[in-house]
Parts: structure tokens; sequence; C-alpha cells
């Protein structure tokens, strides 16, 4: 019995998460998933990270998407659009009742804590996903367009504008929930999923308390690398790093982590940036991590349990 | 040119809703549609006679049920009940994107009639559909079991309950909309559609100032008995009728809108109580009244109209 905490995105942290769940005993992980993404549409509350590894822990997922219901309709958003709705933000059928549902129950006094732990056990999911904080938290995209919500930058407008900077509206009020106090507590070990360093574990990290925490922390810390080869396997991250005057490479996020990490794991296309990810004062760990199968992920949890019991 | 207003629930009375706009020049149709049977649902506001009238008038409505959207799936729902929503209100996945629009204007601070004309126009309806009145009214039912909000009756306990009474929670505040109003002011004909009497019907007259107004109208007024040789076409109104200790027949029906009309349209089937109608003080008009297709639908409308040409 290992206690994991995972810090993820919707993406691939959600991937490993999979993995990790695969690996562990029931109930030892806990996810600590990001939130600033969430938006509000059709004057509903959206969480599309939350919901991604909700989506990913119940194997409900589209496996081809990484995001959303297998087989999910469109009939509700249809008839949204129809309407005059704003139709940028893709919501399936399925993925609706979710949103309705977490709606109806933050409408009703609970929070985002509670309807997560609600909803994960209704999908019959053993683990643990537990928002960053139930405060209010947004990111801000900084681009020559001007400042934009997350998810204006990111679904409305493709990630075409090149990323000035990133704020976290909210941050300062923000508080780490007592559950994600609890979990960093207990952690035996704790994770930094394969997800975009600045939008995904950049906003949890940034709930005052947070990085402190995860620095604090008396286990085994181990990151994995979201960059392969100097890309991102999805999504902006490697333009971001970019633009943002980071170095496009497993090494360039490592150096984002400096102080949080025991152990970094990076691709075998990267072995040679292993001597510097060790001058870092982490320890290299090089292994497949690209995740294309649900075995890939067991076998890339067990690495990164390996390298933490090292 | 006839400026029609149609007071209706939301099946017998939304079928002669379409026949009429098939007839009449678009835009000269007005309906005033029952809002007692809104309820409150998942967070979100349902108004099941608007939106099967908006249906109906769109084209959009499922054939065989008479309410919902043709062909509409039910992912969204069968996802609220995993989570462990109220399950006994059946919602397709299109009609939740009416539901959640609805919801959400009502939010942004609009009128549910601003909300529903948005909603009919954007459906491409030339009628006008108009809630009776803005403020909150609500149907409950007195019976052995308790006294029931109108869709727990309706739809949760399948109306297998013996009705004791119906009282309309809120009619005291409730005003009808300005736009009823025009509408009655306005109107060249008046006609009650084949609703059920009590609770589709009854809850607009009983708007303070709505059955006064349309005893007032000086145009022809004609009504569709819904009761067809004794029997509801659908719905329990001849139960509720007999409970109520009303005669089950169109002449039962014709003595609850003693005062308010001109002309009445009954059944071929029911002929016999043609002259019992007429001591009523309102003309009998026979004809065929059941509504199967939409030239069904059309013709019902034109012995309507010509009743009311007479």
């Amino acid at each position: 019995m290992t206690r994991v905490v995972l810090l993820s995105g919707g993406t691939g942290g959600a991937k490993l998460a999979h993995g990790l769940q695969q690996v562990l005993a029931p109930g030892d992980l806990r996810v600590i998933v990001n939130v600033a993404d969430d938006l509000e549409l059709f004057g509903l509350h959206v969480s599309p990270d939350v919901d991604s590894m909700l989506y990913a822990l119940s194997g409900l997922v589209d496996p081809e998407r990484g995001w959303g219901v297998a087989g999910d309709t469109g009939r509700a958003i249809d008839m949204l659009r129809r309407y005059g709705e704003e139709s940028w933000f893709h919501v399936g059928d399925a993925d609706l009742g979710t949103i309705v549902r977490r709606t109806a129950q933050l409408r009703r006094g609970r929070t985002l804590t509670e309807v997560t732990a609600e909803m994960a056990a209704a999908l019959g999911i053993a683990s643990h996903v537990l928002p960053a904080t139930d405060d209010r938290l947004r990111t801000r995209i900084l681009t020559d367009a001007g400042d934009l919500e997350f998810q204006r930058y990111f679904v409305e407008r493709g990630q075409r504008d090149e990323v000035r900077g990133v704020t976290f509206e909210g941050v300062a009020a923000a508080r780490p929930t007592v559950a994600v106090d609890e979990a960093l507590r207990d952690a035996e070990v704790v994770v930094i999923g394969p997800s975009n360093p600045i939008v995904s574990i950049g906003p949890i990290l940034a709930v005052p308390g947070l990085r402190e925490a995860v620095a604090a922390v008396p286990v085994p810390r181990v990151a994995v690398s979201p960059i392969v080869a100097g890309r991102a396997l999805k999504g902006p991250a490697d333009r971001m790093l970019a633009s943002l005057g980071h170095e496009v490479s497993a090494l360039g996020v490592a150096r984002l982590y400096a102080g949080l990490l025991d152990r970094y794991v990076l691709d075998e296309a990267d072995a040679a940036l292993a001597p510097a990810i060790a001058e870092l004062g982490m320890e290299p760990v090089v292994a497949p991590t690209i995740m294309r199968t649900d075995a890939d992920r067991a076998s890339l949890a067990r690495v990164v349990l390996a390298a933490a019991a090292r």
C-alpha cells in the first residue's frame, strides 16, 4: 500500500492518474486537479480538468480525444446554438449531465470538493479527485489580442495567440482545501503529472501555501516531463514555454520545478538531457513516457513508483 | 387576416395551435400557455407546456408522444441519474438544451415571456407563444396521498391518485403579462383549446383579471371540447372531472366555461349533447375533433374559425 498524491491537469496527467489507479490499491491515489480553467457556460459551472479526470478514472473517457465521454452526442449543444448561446465550447450530452449536476449541487450549497467526491463515487471511482481549491481561481492569458479568459484562448481562439503572460485571477484569496492539505500530509509519494507546467500545474502550485507544502513534504517527489523531444504531446505547452522565455525541453520544465522534486522522469528520446537534470538537484530517470494504451499508462505508473522507491 | 388568441395547455391545445398556425397568416396566432405545471428540476426551470407548444409549432415535436423532441436521446438524464438526481421526470438531450437556455436567460434577468419569445423566434415560429403570467404560479393536487406538486401527481405518481381538489399556489399575487393583456385586447377571435379544463385552462383563467378579460372581449369566443364520448383523448381530465363532481362529458366541460363562450365545438360522437350545450347560452358546433394528422389539425382549425365567423 502506497499513498500517492498526483498533481494534474486534464490530459497527460489524467492518463498517468489512470495508470496509477491501475497499479495502486483502491483508494490509494489522491489527485489534486487544476480548477483554474473552469468557466461559466450557459449559466452552468464547467470544470473541464475535473471532468476529464472523472472520465479518465471511470473509463468513460473518449480514448481518441482524451476528453469528454466516449460516444457522446451533441443534441443539447445543437439546441443551445439554435437559441443563440455561445457555441465555441463543445459540451456533449452526457457531459452536460455532469455539468448540470455539479451546478445544481453547488447551488444547493455544496463545495466543489464535496460535489466532486460524490460524483466520483457515483461513477465507481475508488481514487480521490480533489480540486486544488474551492475558491474561485481563473487563469488569464495575456496576448496581443488582449487579456483573455483561459478557455477563450484555449478553445475559442484555438491557442493561436502568442502567450505574453499568464495570471491567476483570485489567487491571493484562494486557499488549498482541507482535503488537499490532508492528502499532502498523508502522502507517501508525491507526483507531478505530465501536464502543462504553466497553466495546469502552475495554478495548483500558485494557490498560496501549496508550492511550499509540496516543497516541504518529507517523502519522495517525482515529476514526469510533459515535453518529449522538444514538443508537447498535446496542447500548447511547447509554444507557451517558448514565448514565456523558457527552454522548450524536459530540462526547461524541470527548471520550473526546481526545489520541488527528488526524481524526474524524462523520455528515452531526451536521455541526453539527464546530466543537466541531475545538476538541478533531481535524479533523472529515463523511461518510455508516451501513453498510448492502458498498459502504457500502467507501465509509466510503475516507473514513477519505482523511481520514488529508490 | 384574423388575429386569433388561443388559450392552451401542452397536448390537445398544442395540436390545435399547430392547426391554426397552418391556416392563419404568419404572426396572426397568439397562444396564451399554461405555466402552472412548471417545475424546478436539477436546479433548472422547466416549463413543460411552453416547451410542448414550442415543439408543436416548430415541427420538432415527437409525433408519437405529443411532447418532447422527435428522435431525442437521453444521455444527459442517464448521467444525472447515475449522480443520484431525481429521475422521475424525463428530459431528452435536445429538450435539456431548451431548459438550460431558458434557465440561463431567466438568471440573466429576462422574463419568461421574453425568453419564450426569443426561443420561438430562434426556432422559426411565426406565432406568438405567451406564458399566461411571468409570476410564480404552481398547480397543487390534493389527494389521499397528500397535497402534491402537479408533476409529482402527473408524472411521478402517474396520475394514479384520485384528485380531491386543485389549488393554484401563488395565484393571488399573479398578474397576466402585458403581452397577454394586449393579445386579448387586439384579438378578433378567442379560442379555448381542447386542453384539460381543470389543470391546463383552469390556471390560465385563474390568473386574476384573466377570466374577466375573456368574459368581456367583444369578439367571438369558441372552445373545443377535450372530452369525446365521455373520455379524455389524453391525460386524466376525465377522472379529474369525475372526482371533482363534474359531469364527464363535453357538456360538463362546457358548464365550466359558462359565460365565456359564444360557440362550442363538440365531436360528432357527442352530437346528442348539442341541445344541452345550447341551453348554456353557447351555440353548439358538431364536427370531427380528433387530430391524428397535420391535415386533421388544419381542418379543426378551419371549423373553429368558421364557427367564430358565423
